[in-house]
């Protein structure tokens, strides 16, 4: 490290650490599950939590904003240099479903340290990522002389499509309003191989139910005269997708926007990588459309996927019954171009003729956004890319995600301005699966470099 | 009525029906679940309770039989008189999971009369109907003369087809001889046009699971990437039967019996029937093969039902995930002189094909029984018949039920000898679904018939 400040933020952060590990787990122990209704108490606490954090760090100000359903969280800081640009930090409080207790080696809500990672559903998404946020601005408030004015939004609906934050973006427009978006919740390729998120896809969540009888019903007296749900929706489950995984749904790639060379040499680059991560994902080959490379096929170009398929007998040993009706959870992920409500109708117009007379299936959107596609020929990457080179001494690669945070696109059309997604996980964090982690030299790494691009965003706004 | 005997058996539970219900309401709330691991010592209770009431009712012993599974209750009543025949009359104590709490009006183990019928799991299916038998036996104790001896072989693993019974029928062959079997498993038509059974499809029951990544993965990071065991799942169902629901699995329908002229006779005189049950099932139209009514498609023909498919995200909201696995319950219909064994090498030798070399797929099988078909052609049918006529007034029908009752072929195989299957349930009982009943006048009912039939097969056989 040859730069003070962000020499000086790490020191910060070891001088601090048992304190910060101590606060940490204490957020991460809240079960901030926005899935389910039954948490929206402990949601809430999460929220309390993150507000008054950014309290004791500094803010001048920070509150809790309502929406329909889990609020948001809204705090500043501002700077008192004239002509300061303004960043808006977003991040989210709420974190996926634990899944089955069984799998995680401790609770997915007891936070637990081993080899310098603590575990816990939400270490790395996006919990971890927005404390380490908070504690930046610990950090900035302490040293003074702020060199951006700093505004942070931290939902609670990320996990559930952000169902609300499009209508709270518009309305809170003029306190939103900044030079650039700054978005800690994605990851990076490896700390020696240290990359920044140019693009995402979007994506289209839908649930689809076939019913057939009005109860479950003895398979041994009907079946065979009674529709089985579980089989028509097998039948247009595996419709939907070719063996090559290519959906087949008329119409679906139309406006979907082709990868790019760059992608191919982004590609390339990640493939040793890839092919590394195999053994850990337990995962025999990779798959990928006919032309693409896995890297493509997981990041810039669509894919469907089954998430689960509730109904019927769900429990141990055998049950022998013709369920009265079936469900799929399912989405597609989006590239850039593609409208998830044109998907939403390309998909409701297709099964119409695949429904026989003896069932009824009804379709439910489940939350969408829209894929995003970033320029790296702009002041905001050039500057988080001196911050990632200044932190870990490589100059950090341009890659796309497949993941959505339709936020991106939000900030876009709502705000106008542009987004850095500059993200500190790694792939063995296990987000969304058990036992989900967050490196915490990484948190450390973290704040450095958020610091670094603080003061370099300033001065370059600043300067020109 | 005009038999005394039947009549005086009416008169005997009608004058005790407080007590009955009371003591059949304690059986009922026994939660003897059988596919449940940890239901182990309710089972062993509603065993116990089986024991009990036998001795309570006049039995000249009753013990618990020990299995590698669930118990067996063996019981028996000698008559006094010289050449008396036997019958052994078979039932079973354990009941089908109850589902979702939410579906039941009153909980499925806390007993309801409403209407002249009593709701709970297993009210019908096979508990109400072996109390039935237990009372029968009660009131012919207190009548005395015996006309035949009694044996009972009650067991506690039917709904999970039965997994113990072959060994401990092959153990207990000379306990058990009998000149007939006779069971009360199954139901009639309706009280105004009474049935008999004479035929019962066999089953073959699997768990199929599909393992992809070694962890449940970030469908946006990794989908079209990674392979979707659902993907493969939905893709395997989809291909086991045709639209039509005939099975495509190649070889599968070799060995199977084709339906007889007569079934399409008793097709008919069930049609009007079932077409009427459609409204209570929530049905729109009946399914059935090319070239065979919805009745023989049920019980003459075999059938394939997915009974769930457990895996990935199963509760509420969206969570997106590439599950670590998926799963199906399946479950095949067969029909006479097909194989269970045969049948599930077809199934898995046919699968190999399907499995790409990025998942692993494993078949379970979770139990098998090879289906029977009675003749109407022997001194049992006959002396049931006339048991029908006597207290229902009209001459029954012979219908095939599309169920599995494996120990009908056991007792054929083992014992040699033939089985009477006289079932007093009703389509309305909603067996294996929520809110399952038994009618209570058909408990009455039931009780004069199996009276009617001790005395005439006694009868039979002596002057025979």
């Amino acid at each position: 490290m040859t730069d003070s400040k962000t020499e000086q933020a790490r020191e910060y952060f070891r001088q601090n650490q048992d304190r910060i590990k101590a606060e940490l787990s204490e957020f991460l122990s809240i079960p901030s599950v926005s899935a389910d209704g039954s948490s929206r108490e402990e949601v809430l606490r999460a929220a309390q939590y993150v507000k008054d954090s950014f309290l004791k760090s500094g803010a001048d100000k920070a509150e809790i904003i309502a929406t329909s359903g889990h609020p948001l969280i809204y705090a500043e800081k501002f700077s008192s240099l004239p002509n300061a640009p303004t960043i808006l930090i977003y991040g989210h409080y709420d974190v996926q479903p634990p899944g089955d207790p069984a799998d995680w080696i401790t609770p997915a809500f007891q936070p637990s340290i081993r080899d310098n990672r603590i575990y816990a559903r939400g270490a790395a998404d996006d919990k971890g990522q927005v404390f380490m946020h908070i504690k930046t601005l610990e950090y900035l408030s302490k040293v003074g002389n702020l060199p951006c004015n700093l505004k942070y939004l931290i939902e609670g609906e990320e996990e559930i499509s952000s169902a609300n934050l499009d209508k709270a973006v518009e309305e809170l427009k003029d306190l939103l309003t900044a030079d650039t978006a700054f978005i800690s919740d994605t990851d990076m390729i490896g700390k020696d191989l240290p990359s920044i998120t140019v693009g995402l896809r979007g994506i289209a969540y839908f649930e689809i139910i076939v019913r057939s009888a009005v109860r479950d019903l003895h398979s041994g007296l009907y079946g065979g005269a009674v529709t089985n749900p579980f089989h028509i929706l097998a039948r247009i489950l595996s419709q939907i997708v070719d063996v090559s995984g290519r959906v087949t749904i008329p119409g679906f790639y139309d406006k979907a926007h082709l990868p790019r060379p760059e992608d191919k040499l982004t590609a390339a680059a990640i493939a040793p990588r890839q092919t590394e991560a195999k053994q850990s994902l337990g995962v025999a080959e990779y798959i990928f459309e006919d032309g693409y490379t896995p890297y493509e096929s997981a990041t810039c170009r669509p894919s469907f996927d089954i998430h689960g398929m509730p109904g019927g007998h769900m429990e141990e040993g055998a049950k022998t019954i013709i369920p009265a009706f079936a469900k799929a959870k399912i989405s597609f992920r989006l590239v850039p171009d593609q409208d998830p409500v044109e998907i939403s109708e390309l998909l409701k117009n297709w099964l119409l003729p695949l429904t026989p007379p003896t069932v009824k299936i009804e379709v439910t959107d489940l939350g969408s956004g829209k894929a995003s596609l970033l320029t790296t020929d702009s002041k905001e990457y050039r500057t988080a890319a001196e911050a990632i080179k200044e932190v870990y001494g490589k100059e950090p690669l341009a890659v796309r995600c497949g993941g959505s945070i339709p936020v991106v696109s939000l900030f876009e059309r709502v705000l106008g301005m542009p987004t850095v997604m500059l993200g500190f996980g790694l792939e063995e964090d296990a987000i969304h699966a058990p036992n989900e982690s967050f490196d915490l030299e990484q948190f450390e790494l973290g704040m450095a470099t958020i610091v670094d691009f603080i003061t370099k965003y300033g001065q370059a706004k600043n300067s020109g």
